[in-house]
Protein backbone atom coordinates (compact mmCIF):
# COMPACT_ATOMS: atom_id res chain seq x y z
CA UNK A 1 0.00 0.00 0.00
CA UNK A 2 1.34 3.13 -1.59
CA UNK A 3 2.03 5.84 1.74
CA UNK A 4 -0.47 8.76 0.87
CA UNK A 5 -1.20 9.95 4.31
CA UNK A 6 -1.41 13.83 4.65
CA UNK A 7 -0.95 15.55 7.86
CA UNK A 8 -2.37 13.47 10.23
CA UNK A 9 -2.35 9.91 9.14
CA UNK A 10 -0.76 8.86 12.12
CA UNK A 11 -0.98 5.31 11.53
CA UNK A 12 0.10 5.57 8.09
CA UNK A 13 2.08 2.36 6.99
CA UNK A 14 5.66 2.14 7.17
CA UNK A 15 7.83 3.08 4.22
CA UNK A 16 10.64 3.13 2.47
CA UNK A 17 13.35 5.20 4.63
CA UNK A 18 14.82 7.79 2.43
CA UNK A 19 18.34 7.06 1.35
CA UNK A 20 20.15 8.68 4.04
CA UNK A 21 23.49 7.27 5.25
CA UNK A 22 23.70 5.80 8.93
CA UNK A 23 26.74 8.17 9.01
CA UNK A 24 24.83 11.62 8.75
CA UNK A 25 22.61 10.09 11.31
CA UNK A 26 25.57 8.99 13.67
CA UNK A 27 26.42 12.67 13.52
CA UNK A 28 23.40 13.78 15.14
CA UNK A 29 24.74 14.26 18.56
CA UNK A 30 22.40 13.54 21.70
CA UNK A 31 23.78 14.55 25.10
CA UNK A 32 23.57 12.86 28.26
CA UNK A 33 21.45 14.94 30.74
CA UNK A 34 23.79 15.50 33.36
CA UNK A 35 22.26 18.73 35.13
CA UNK A 36 19.17 20.98 34.59
CA UNK A 37 21.06 24.06 34.31
CA UNK A 38 22.31 21.95 30.97
CA UNK A 39 19.22 21.15 30.05
CA UNK A 40 17.59 24.45 30.12
CA UNK A 41 19.89 26.82 29.52
CA UNK A 42 22.73 24.75 27.80
CA UNK A 43 23.68 24.34 24.34
CA UNK A 44 23.68 20.71 23.96
CA UNK A 45 20.75 18.83 22.55
CA UNK A 46 19.90 16.65 25.43
CA UNK A 47 16.21 14.99 24.37
CA UNK A 48 14.23 13.26 26.86
CA UNK A 49 12.03 10.25 25.43
CA UNK A 50 9.49 8.59 27.56
CA UNK A 51 8.76 5.04 28.85
CA UNK A 52 7.96 4.07 25.60
CA UNK A 53 11.15 5.73 24.07
CA UNK A 54 8.71 9.09 22.38
CA UNK A 55 9.36 12.38 22.45
CA UNK A 56 6.21 14.92 21.71
CA UNK A 57 6.14 16.78 18.53
CA UNK A 58 3.73 19.77 17.86
CA UNK A 59 3.80 20.57 13.91
CA UNK A 60 2.66 24.15 12.45
CA UNK A 61 2.35 25.23 9.21
CA UNK A 62 5.48 27.93 9.48
CA UNK A 63 2.85 30.60 7.56
CA UNK A 64 0.18 30.56 9.44
CA UNK A 65 1.21 29.24 12.62
CA UNK A 66 -1.78 26.64 12.60
CA UNK A 67 -1.04 23.69 14.84
CA UNK A 68 -1.37 21.36 11.84
CA UNK A 69 -0.48 17.81 14.10
CA UNK A 70 0.34 16.34 17.45
CA UNK A 71 2.41 13.23 16.92
CA UNK A 72 5.44 11.41 18.50
CA UNK A 73 8.96 10.81 17.76
CA UNK A 74 11.23 8.08 18.85
CA UNK A 75 15.06 8.85 18.72
CA UNK A 76 15.58 7.64 15.08
CA UNK A 77 13.00 9.94 13.75
CA UNK A 78 14.20 12.52 15.37
CA UNK A 79 17.62 12.22 14.96
CA UNK A 80 16.39 11.75 10.96
CA UNK A 81 14.63 14.78 10.81
CA UNK A 82 17.35 16.80 12.00
CA UNK A 83 19.14 15.09 9.84
CA UNK A 84 17.69 15.11 6.62
CA UNK A 85 15.42 18.62 7.37
CA UNK A 86 12.29 16.56 6.52
CA UNK A 87 9.93 14.80 9.36
CA UNK A 88 9.80 11.98 10.70
CA UNK A 89 7.32 10.49 13.10
CA UNK A 90 6.94 6.60 14.82
CA UNK A 91 3.81 5.50 14.48
CA UNK A 92 2.33 4.13 18.09
CA UNK A 93 -0.10 1.88 16.51
CA UNK A 94 1.96 0.67 14.05
CA UNK A 95 5.41 0.54 16.07
CA UNK A 96 7.04 1.89 13.08
CA UNK A 97 9.45 4.71 11.73
CA UNK A 98 7.18 6.97 9.42
CA UNK A 99 9.19 9.27 7.12
CA UNK A 100 5.98 11.67 6.07
CA UNK A 101 5.19 11.89 2.48
CA UNK A 102 7.81 9.68 1.19
CA UNK A 103 5.74 8.38 -1.48
CA UNK A 104 2.74 10.63 -1.49
CA UNK A 105 4.96 13.29 -1.70
CA UNK A 106 3.34 15.56 1.11
CA UNK A 107 7.05 15.97 2.41
CA UNK A 108 6.99 18.23 5.69
CA UNK A 109 9.97 20.55 4.58
CA UNK A 110 10.93 21.66 8.34
CA UNK A 111 11.71 25.53 8.38
CA UNK A 112 12.58 25.04 12.04
CA UNK A 113 12.64 22.76 14.79
CA UNK A 114 12.28 23.68 18.46
CA UNK A 115 12.72 21.99 21.70
CA UNK A 116 11.35 23.14 25.33
CA UNK A 117 12.81 23.88 28.19
CA UNK A 118 13.60 20.04 30.33
CA UNK A 119 13.70 19.19 26.36
CA UNK A 120 10.89 16.45 26.41
CA UNK A 121 8.73 18.17 23.62
CA UNK A 122 9.55 19.11 20.57
CA UNK A 123 7.75 21.77 17.71
CA UNK A 124 8.47 21.44 14.13
CA UNK A 125 7.51 24.43 12.14
CA UNK A 126 6.76 22.98 8.47
CA UNK A 127 5.88 23.88 4.76
CA UNK A 128 3.88 21.17 2.59
CA UNK A 129 3.81 20.75 -1.04
CA UNK A 130 -0.16 21.98 -1.59
CA UNK A 131 -2.74 22.32 0.65
CA UNK A 132 -1.80 18.99 2.53
CA UNK A 133 -4.56 17.80 5.39
CA UNK A 134 -5.51 15.22 7.33
CA UNK A 135 -6.41 12.00 6.78
CA UNK A 136 -10.41 12.73 7.45
CA UNK A 137 -9.75 14.69 4.30
CA UNK A 138 -9.36 18.60 5.99
CA UNK A 139 -6.10 21.15 6.06
CA UNK A 140 -5.21 20.66 10.22
CA UNK A 141 -6.33 18.02 12.72
CA UNK A 142 -7.49 20.50 14.90
CA UNK A 143 -10.86 21.38 12.50
CA UNK A 144 -13.25 21.26 15.10
CA UNK A 145 -13.75 23.42 17.92
CA UNK A 146 -15.09 22.93 21.11
CA UNK A 147 -17.49 25.95 23.24
CA UNK A 148 -15.92 26.79 26.53
CA UNK A 149 -16.98 28.85 29.33
CA UNK A 150 -19.63 29.47 31.66
CA UNK A 151 -23.33 28.33 31.19
CA UNK A 152 -25.40 26.14 31.05
CA UNK A 153 -25.47 25.22 27.30
CA UNK A 154 -24.60 22.17 25.15
CA UNK A 155 -21.26 21.39 24.15
CA UNK A 156 -21.88 20.22 20.42
CA UNK A 157 -18.42 20.67 18.51
CA UNK A 158 -18.58 23.11 16.00
CA UNK A 159 -16.34 22.43 12.61
CA UNK A 160 -14.23 25.56 11.64
CA UNK A 161 -13.14 24.14 8.50
CA UNK A 162 -16.09 24.00 6.13
CA UNK A 163 -14.80 22.01 3.36
CA UNK A 164 -12.39 18.87 3.09
CA UNK A 165 -9.79 19.34 1.05
CA UNK A 166 -10.06 16.28 -0.64
CA UNK A 167 -11.93 12.99 -0.60
CA UNK A 168 -10.47 10.57 1.71
CA UNK A 169 -11.69 7.56 -0.01
CA UNK A 170 -10.21 8.45 -3.60
CA UNK A 171 -6.64 8.73 -1.67
CA UNK A 172 -6.80 6.18 0.81
CA UNK A 173 -9.00 3.61 -0.83
CA UNK A 174 -9.58 0.54 1.64
CA UNK A 175 -7.03 1.49 3.49
CA UNK A 176 -7.62 1.10 7.24
CA UNK A 177 -8.81 4.16 8.91
CA UNK A 178 -5.58 4.77 11.32
CA UNK A 179 -8.40 6.27 13.90
CA UNK A 180 -8.59 3.76 17.26
CA UNK A 181 -11.73 3.82 19.23
CA UNK B 1 4.40 28.29 48.42
CA UNK B 2 2.30 30.53 46.34
CA UNK B 3 1.15 29.13 42.63
CA UNK B 4 3.30 31.64 40.89
CA UNK B 5 4.30 29.45 38.11
CA UNK B 6 4.07 31.20 34.35
CA UNK B 7 4.06 29.19 31.29
CA UNK B 8 5.56 26.07 31.40
CA UNK B 9 6.14 25.83 35.26
CA UNK B 10 4.95 21.67 34.46
CA UNK B 11 4.99 20.93 37.76
CA UNK B 12 3.71 23.32 39.55
CA UNK B 13 2.12 22.91 42.93
CA UNK B 14 -1.59 21.72 43.55
CA UNK B 15 -2.93 24.97 44.03
CA UNK B 16 -6.62 25.84 45.33
CA UNK B 17 -9.83 24.82 42.82
CA UNK B 18 -11.55 27.70 42.09
CA UNK B 19 -15.24 27.56 42.47
CA UNK B 20 -16.82 26.34 40.26
CA UNK B 21 -19.40 24.00 41.39
CA UNK B 22 -19.06 20.40 40.86
CA UNK B 23 -22.80 20.82 39.11
CA UNK B 24 -21.26 22.68 36.35
CA UNK B 25 -18.37 20.18 35.72
CA UNK B 26 -21.35 17.63 35.42
CA UNK B 27 -23.03 19.54 32.42
CA UNK B 28 -19.88 19.01 30.43
CA UNK B 29 -20.50 15.77 28.63
CA UNK B 30 -18.51 13.03 27.42
CA UNK B 31 -19.17 10.84 24.88
CA UNK B 32 -18.58 7.32 24.70
CA UNK B 33 -16.60 6.23 21.45
CA UNK B 34 -19.05 3.98 19.76
CA UNK B 35 -17.69 4.77 16.46
CA UNK B 36 -14.82 5.87 13.98
CA UNK B 37 -17.53 8.04 12.07
CA UNK B 38 -18.50 9.43 15.48
CA UNK B 39 -15.20 10.48 16.81
CA UNK B 40 -14.10 11.93 13.46
CA UNK B 41 -17.17 13.51 11.66
CA UNK B 42 -19.01 14.14 14.60
CA UNK B 43 -20.32 17.03 16.98
CA UNK B 44 -20.51 14.72 20.14
CA UNK B 45 -17.18 15.51 22.51
CA UNK B 46 -15.68 11.92 23.02
CA UNK B 47 -12.21 12.33 23.88
CA UNK B 48 -9.58 9.48 24.60
CA UNK B 49 -7.38 9.38 27.49
CA UNK B 50 -4.28 7.29 27.41
CA UNK B 51 -3.56 4.69 29.89
CA UNK B 52 -2.71 7.21 32.37
CA UNK B 53 -6.05 9.12 32.20
CA UNK B 54 -4.21 11.96 30.47
CA UNK B 55 -4.73 14.06 26.98
CA UNK B 56 -1.95 15.74 25.47
CA UNK B 57 -2.33 19.66 24.90
CA UNK B 58 -1.09 21.70 22.58
CA UNK B 59 -1.34 25.27 23.92
CA UNK B 60 -0.61 28.95 21.90
CA UNK B 61 -0.62 32.38 22.04
CA UNK B 62 -3.74 33.65 20.24
CA UNK B 63 -2.33 36.83 19.03
CA UNK B 64 0.82 35.43 17.91
CA UNK B 65 0.59 31.66 17.44
CA UNK B 66 3.61 31.13 18.95
CA UNK B 67 3.72 27.78 20.21
CA UNK B 68 3.66 28.10 24.46
CA UNK B 69 3.76 25.03 25.66
CA UNK B 70 3.20 20.95 25.93
CA UNK B 71 0.91 20.12 28.86
CA UNK B 72 -1.11 17.57 29.67
CA UNK B 73 -5.09 17.26 31.13
CA UNK B 74 -7.24 14.57 32.83
CA UNK B 75 -10.35 14.52 32.50
CA UNK B 76 -11.32 16.60 35.39
CA UNK B 77 -8.78 19.38 34.25
CA UNK B 78 -10.56 19.29 30.75
CA UNK B 79 -13.83 19.40 32.21
CA UNK B 80 -12.89 22.53 33.83
CA UNK B 81 -10.91 24.06 31.64
CA UNK B 82 -14.41 23.85 29.13
CA UNK B 83 -16.63 24.32 32.21
CA UNK B 84 -14.24 27.98 33.11
CA UNK B 85 -12.62 29.03 30.02
CA UNK B 86 -9.30 28.99 31.51
CA UNK B 87 -6.79 26.79 31.06
CA UNK B 88 -6.54 23.57 33.45
CA UNK B 89 -3.49 20.99 33.30
CA UNK B 90 -2.27 17.88 35.29
CA UNK B 91 1.06 17.49 36.33
CA UNK B 92 2.44 14.27 35.88
CA UNK B 93 5.15 14.26 37.98
CA UNK B 94 2.86 15.97 41.33
CA UNK B 95 0.15 14.14 40.23
CA UNK B 96 -2.19 17.25 41.04
CA UNK B 97 -4.57 19.17 39.19
CA UNK B 98 -3.39 22.76 38.09
CA UNK B 99 -5.45 25.80 37.63
CA UNK B 100 -2.75 27.46 35.46
CA UNK B 101 -2.35 31.17 37.96
CA UNK B 102 -4.83 30.55 40.00
CA UNK B 103 -2.49 32.09 42.60
CA UNK B 104 0.11 33.89 40.37
CA UNK B 105 -2.44 35.38 38.51
CA UNK B 106 -1.30 34.16 35.05
CA UNK B 107 -3.98 32.81 34.02
CA UNK B 108 -4.50 31.33 30.33
CA UNK B 109 -7.78 32.93 29.00
CA UNK B 110 -8.99 30.40 26.43
CA UNK B 111 -10.33 31.72 23.29
CA UNK B 112 -10.20 28.65 21.36
CA UNK B 113 -10.25 24.98 22.18
CA UNK B 114 -10.03 22.75 19.31
CA UNK B 115 -9.73 18.85 19.03
CA UNK B 116 -8.09 16.87 16.79
CA UNK B 117 -9.51 14.19 14.01
CA UNK B 118 -9.28 11.27 16.93
CA UNK B 119 -10.04 13.08 19.85
CA UNK B 120 -6.60 12.15 21.16
CA UNK B 121 -5.11 15.90 21.61
CA UNK B 122 -6.54 19.08 22.56
CA UNK B 123 -5.02 22.93 21.45
CA UNK B 124 -5.44 25.77 23.01
CA UNK B 125 -5.48 29.28 22.03
CA UNK B 126 -4.67 31.14 25.16
CA UNK B 127 -4.80 34.89 26.13
CA UNK B 128 -2.32 36.04 29.24
CA UNK B 129 -2.36 39.22 31.09
CA UNK B 130 0.94 40.43 30.81
CA UNK B 131 3.94 39.00 28.49
CA UNK B 132 3.81 35.49 30.89
CA UNK B 133 6.27 33.48 30.18
CA UNK B 134 8.44 30.10 31.15
CA UNK B 135 9.89 28.76 34.41
CA UNK B 136 13.19 29.52 32.84
CA UNK B 137 12.47 33.20 32.22
CA UNK B 138 11.40 33.03 28.69
CA UNK B 139 8.43 33.56 27.18
CA UNK B 140 7.76 30.30 25.17
CA UNK B 141 9.07 27.36 26.27
CA UNK B 142 10.61 26.49 23.01
CA UNK B 143 13.03 29.14 23.18
CA UNK B 144 15.43 26.64 21.44
CA UNK B 145 16.55 26.07 18.23
CA UNK B 146 17.85 23.22 16.94
CA UNK B 147 19.72 23.47 13.41
CA UNK B 148 18.38 20.80 10.72
CA UNK B 149 19.40 19.90 7.27
CA UNK B 150 21.88 18.05 5.34
CA UNK B 151 25.55 18.45 6.51
CA UNK B 152 28.03 17.71 8.64
CA UNK B 153 28.06 20.65 11.34
CA UNK B 154 27.33 20.90 14.88
CA UNK B 155 23.88 20.90 16.18
CA UNK B 156 23.99 23.64 18.61
CA UNK B 157 21.29 24.75 19.66
CA UNK B 158 20.53 28.33 19.34
CA UNK B 159 18.66 30.50 21.47
CA UNK B 160 16.03 32.22 19.63
CA UNK B 161 15.09 34.69 22.80
CA UNK B 162 17.68 36.74 23.56
CA UNK B 163 16.76 37.99 26.84
CA UNK B 164 14.71 36.39 29.88
CA UNK B 165 11.17 38.18 30.52
CA UNK B 166 11.50 38.06 34.24
CA UNK B 167 14.14 36.53 37.24
CA UNK B 168 12.80 32.96 37.50
CA UNK B 169 14.89 33.16 41.43
CA UNK B 170 13.03 36.30 41.91
CA UNK B 171 9.47 34.85 41.26
CA UNK B 172 10.40 31.20 42.39
CA UNK B 173 13.02 31.33 45.36
CA UNK B 174 13.78 28.51 46.48
CA UNK B 175 10.73 26.48 45.08
CA UNK B 176 12.60 23.17 43.74
CA UNK B 177 12.74 23.48 39.61
CA UNK B 178 10.13 21.15 37.93
CA UNK B 179 12.57 19.99 35.15
CA UNK B 180 13.75 15.94 35.87
CA UNK B 181 16.43 14.64 34.58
Amino acid sequence: MPETAPLCYKDAPATPLSAMSNQAEANIPFSARVSIEQVEEGTELAPKFDEHGLIACVTTAAGSGEVLMLGYMNEEALKRTIATGEAHYFSRSRQVLWHKGATSGLVQKVVELRIDDDQDAVWLRVEIPGDASCHVGYRSCFYRSVPVGPGDFGRVLKFEESEKVFDPKQVYGDAPNPTKL
